[in-house]
This record gives C-alpha cells, structure tokens and sequence, in this order.
C-alpha cells in the first residue's frame, strides 16, 4: 500500500472523470463524497469504484454530462431526475437541494430517479452535518435480497442512515444496509471453507445454512427477518416509489447489468435543528444522549461504547493527515484514467 | 372472550377517560387510535391499556386535560409539548399537526415531547394513509436494550414504522420495535421451560445465550446487532433530541416508575405524494413494488409473500364487522370504568 494525498487522489480522480466527458464542476461533486468515503474507511465505496464508473461512460451507459432537473410542487418537496447522470453527482445534486429547502422551511424531502450506484451514505451524511443539519437518507440498490417467505430475489439491501451534528464531537453518522451480512462475507467464508454464522442466509430452498456455498445459491437474510424485510420496502417507497423511479428488480446492476443504466433511486430528507428546538438545545440534547451511551460500562475492558460514525471520524482525521493507503496498481490505473486511458477491466474486456 | 362492537367499545373507553378528567374531543382521539389498534389485532397496544392509562391519571401522574403547545419555527417543521398529557391524545395531535404542515409544504416534522406511552405504531400510520399521506413515524420508550458492547441497559425498543397509501388495497404499515424479540416472549419462553433462539438475548455478562432466565437477566439484542443499536438511537434523535425532549434513560417505565409522568417523544414525517410525484404516478409506483413482493414464488404452498399490514387490513375488516374479541372479565372492567370506578389494579393495589 502507498499513502496517497488527499490533494493528489482529488485531482486524478476528477481528471478521469473529465477525461470521458464529465463537467468539471460535477466532477468534483462527485469526487467529494468519493474520497470522502476513502477518507472515513469505507474503502469498497470510494475511489476504487471510478474505473467501473468509468467504464459505463465509455460504454455509452452512464451519461457522463447529464441534464440534472428539478420538479417542485411544495414549498419542502422535490424531485430530481438524474437523467442517468453518475450516482454521486446525482446524490450531492438530491443532497444540496434537500439542505436549501430544509434550510427555508425546517424539513426538506427530495427523491432522486434515475440515478446509479451512488457510493456509501456516510458521506452524505457527513456533509449534512457539517452545513448544521439532521438527515435522513437511503438508496435502494441491485437486488439480492427475498421477500420474507419468497424463494425470488426482488429487494436490494437498500441501505438508509441518518447524520446528526455533535458539537465539539464527530457527528453521528448510521449507514447501514438492510442485509444481515454482505454476499461478500459469505465469499470470503466459502473461499476460506469457514461456516458462515447462523441467521445469514437461507439455502435455495428456504432453509436456514452455516454453508456460504449454499447460501451463496439461496439468499441473503434481512435484518431481524420480516422487520428488515419491510424496512427494505420502506427505503424503496421514500427513494424510489416517492421520486416516480425504479423499485425492486427494476434497478439494475452496476457489474452483472452492463449495458443498461441501474436506474437507482435516493431520498433525503433533511432538517434544521434550528427550526424545530433551536440548534444549541438539539446540540445539548445530543450530548447527553451520546454520553449515555459512551458512559455504559462495556462489556470487554478497553472496548467502550461507540457513537455511530465514531471510527469513521477518526479515520477520517488520520487520513486526512497522513494520506489514503492504496494499491500502487490502482493508483498506477487511476493516473492513466486522467490521463484519458481507459479502466483496466475494460482494456482487457 | 365475548365479541365487543366498535361502537360500545368507543363508548366505553371515551367514558372512561372523561370520567378522569379527560375532555371529550381529547378522549375520542386517544380512543379511535386505542380502537384501531384492537381492530387491527395488535391487542397489546389497544383497549387493554385503558386501565394503567387511568390508574396514572387518578395517580395525579399524567395530566388529563394537558394544555398542548405548540412551537412552530419554520413552514413545515414544529415541536409539540404534550404537558404530561395522555400518549394517543399528544400522538393524535402531533400527527394532525404534521398532516397540516405536509399538506401545505409538501412535507411536515413533528416531534413531541412530554408525552407518555401512545400505543402502537400502526394507527397513527393508518390514519395517514387515509387521508392520502406517506407517513415515517415513530417513539422511544423506556429502555430494556444495551447499546452495542455495553452491558447497562441505555435504550428503549424504540419502534419505528412508515404508512404508505395503495389504490384499492391495504395500506403498506410497518410497525416494527428496534430489539429482535420482546421480554414478552422470553418470559413465556422461560415459563414453558423451552430454550429461546440464538440471537435474541445476551447473558448478564454479554455471552449469547439461549436460556430465557438468562437472557431475561441480561440483555435484549436489537435487530442486525450494532445496526439496530444505531436505529434505536436514530429513533432517539428524530423524536427527543429533535423535540428537546428526553431521551434514553431519561424515559420513564409506565408500570415500574409509577410516580412520575413518562416523559416519552414521537416523531412524525409526513410526506404529501401529490407535491413529490403526484398521488396518481406515486401510487401506481407503489402498485408496482407490491405486485413484485406478492407474485415472488413462496417457499411454502399457501403462504404467499405479503405485505406489511397485510394481516392487520383483514383483521380490522373482519373485526369491524364482527366485534372485537375481548375477556369478559376486561369488559366488566371497562364498563365500571367508564361509570367512575377505578380499574381493578388500582382498587386492590
């Protein structure tokens, strides 16, 4: 791993993206919440994703300079239709227009339509908090997920989260999928011939399984069974049903799906402290809340209670700092892409 | 078990809380909630409740004739105090009142503080959906739940839940608790001498366990492990924090903290999906999603896919027009009641 600049990661990432055609100013919205995510730790969400974006411009999929618009029938309501634009430019084009309604009216809900994978939540969240304000957000997703009692996969894992402000304290920030456990683990089980822990997947036929190989061919279990179930279609209703945009199965897949736009979906609803309890009231309550629950005595000594979002701030101080460790072969990629080269898996494709 | 009308039964449990105190106009609102959650079939959370609701009115403990504020900074965000007044009578309010904000901004926070247990989720989700609205609601209660890694309880169940109007079809309610399993079932676990799964509770010293008398002497999970820590304290945020109201411990227990008001906070968002998308597109969205769950092929015959709120639409059909089921002994109860006596746990305490 090489320690990279935030600076140096900024500008080659917002070069590759303007090498295939992307606005500069769109750009670098996008490459915000991307190394944002690098910065917090989210390392599958950050930067690492922009050869796949990449990619799906160059192939014609994704539209690389999009026709963002804007309808607005209510004075705290929106609806953004991304015209298949990348999905971070689309989340911080829903994300910024939810902040200026909340900031007029106290609450402002926005839903974008026809947007694609959009990175993780934190840094959405994080921005919120930073400009003062609470939210709410999610994004529906590629499907791997079944009903509660169906054998056919119709729900992304659908991640929602909430930011909130702390003063003097790193924000509280949740970002959490809908889904016990990522397909992913279950591949790192299998490939280790480890189980994989009971409650994380049903086998094809219904039936709870320790072997990743067979839950791997059956299904991904929700949260607390049908109660994730319904708060998976809860984030299909606010992102996707709200914004007259895709659901279910009709989001398609950044990687098994190539040659159509995800048509994914994302709601925020942002709100003012300020405008309900007057910001240092919500900031006090906030404290006493967060340390309620830093004070619970811990199980395992040296352990304690976290805040939601606790790791990530630190993470996010150290990196900014010290640099964002990568492969030297994904930052050797990355320089090539702004210089207008393409992605590596599609060179090779 | 004797079949009640629904008009007795409001009768009666109106007469109950004026015989207290209670305003008429107030009593009827906390009773269509109380009934609509019988009718629905969540009988924990309905009728039933009347008598610890009135034992703390004659206490002197919650106000019968609460003098509800509230404060309004912004178009479409506002904070009620409920004056220590009854939970389905500040509940009721708050949503009207974040009814009102939606239907003129497009969308309206409530959060309520000063309030007591307000019954189930799913009647005041309901209720919004009748009149055209998508509703994201929720309360937080007196804590039984560690966070994450702590072995002091620091959280309530803290319910959340969304109503989501269908054209020609129960609404979508989701009304779920932040814990996996309630102490409920633990304890008739325990009573049957049976084990309880995996994953429902820790041990006094933080070790999975599948004793109930363990568990009960322990700690009650939430769903997906720090995933529900982090909703439960979302729940706390959007409701107390937001509504400069108290949170975690700071939440009183209705039945074992009988000398003090409860102090409990809810949240209410109400979404108008004629300012997002317009009612006719954003419900034939919600067509779409809910074919797609109910078609997916069930892993058993007869027990297809269904969606939440599903069994609580048949049931409020079905108990409309049959009566609600009710202990003949609860009926007495309820009738001495509403001609001044006072509930049997209060005569014999």
């Amino acid at each position: 791993m090489v320690l990279v600049s935030v600076k140096d990661l900024a500008a080659w990432s917002v070069n590759a993206f303007t090498a295939v055609g992307v606005p500069k100013t769109d750009a670098e919205s996008a490459v915000e919440i991307l190394v944002s995510a690098d910065l917090q730790g989210i390392d599958t969400h950050g930067v690492r994703r922009i050869p796949a974006y990449v990619a799906r411009i160059r192939d014609g999929i994704f539209n690389p300079a999009p026709d963002i618009s804007v309808e607005q029938r209510g004075d705290s309501a929106a609806v953004v239709d991304g015209d298949d634009g990348l999905g971070p430019v689309v989340g911080s084009f829903g994300l910024k227009t939810a902040l200026r309604l909340a900031e007029k009216t106290g609450v402002g809900y926005v839903g974008c339509r026809n947007s694609q994978h959009f990175g993780a939540l934190a840094p959405y969240a994080r921005h919120a908090t930073q400009a003062g304000f609470v939210c709410f957000l999610g994004t529906n997703a590629f499907t791997t997920m079944a009903p509660t009692g169906g054998r056919e996969i119709r729900l992304g894992n659908n991640p929602l989260g909430l930011g909130a402000p702390r003063a003097d304290a790193p924000p509280f920030i949740l970002d959490i999928a809908m889904s016990v456990a990522a397909r992913g683990k279950m591949r790192a089980a299998a490939e280790k011939g480890e189980p994989i822990p009971e409650g994380w997947a049903l086998d094809a036929d219904g039936n709870p399984t320790t072997d990743p190989e067979k839950g791997l061919a059956g299904f991904v279990l929700p949260i607390g069974g049908h109660k994730g179930y319904g708060l998976a279609m809860m984030v299909d209703i606010l992102a996707g049903a709200l914004s007259g945009g895709a659901v279910s199965t009709e989001v398609k897949s950044l990687f098994q799906q190539k040659d159509q736009p995800q048509k994914v979906c994302h709601y925020f609803i942002a709100i003012d402290p300020e405008k309900t309890i007057g910001r240092d009231a919500f900031l006090n309550r906030m404290a006493v809340l967060c340390d309620l629950m830093k004070s619970t005595t811990p199980f395992k000594d040296g352990a304690p209670v976290l805040i939601p979002g606790e790791i990530e701030a630190r993470r996010f101080e150290t990196r900014s700092e010290n640099g964002i460790p990568l492969d030297p072969d994904f930052v050797d990629e990355l320089q090539s892409m702004a210089k207008g080269a393409p992605p590596r898996a599609v060179a090779s494709a």
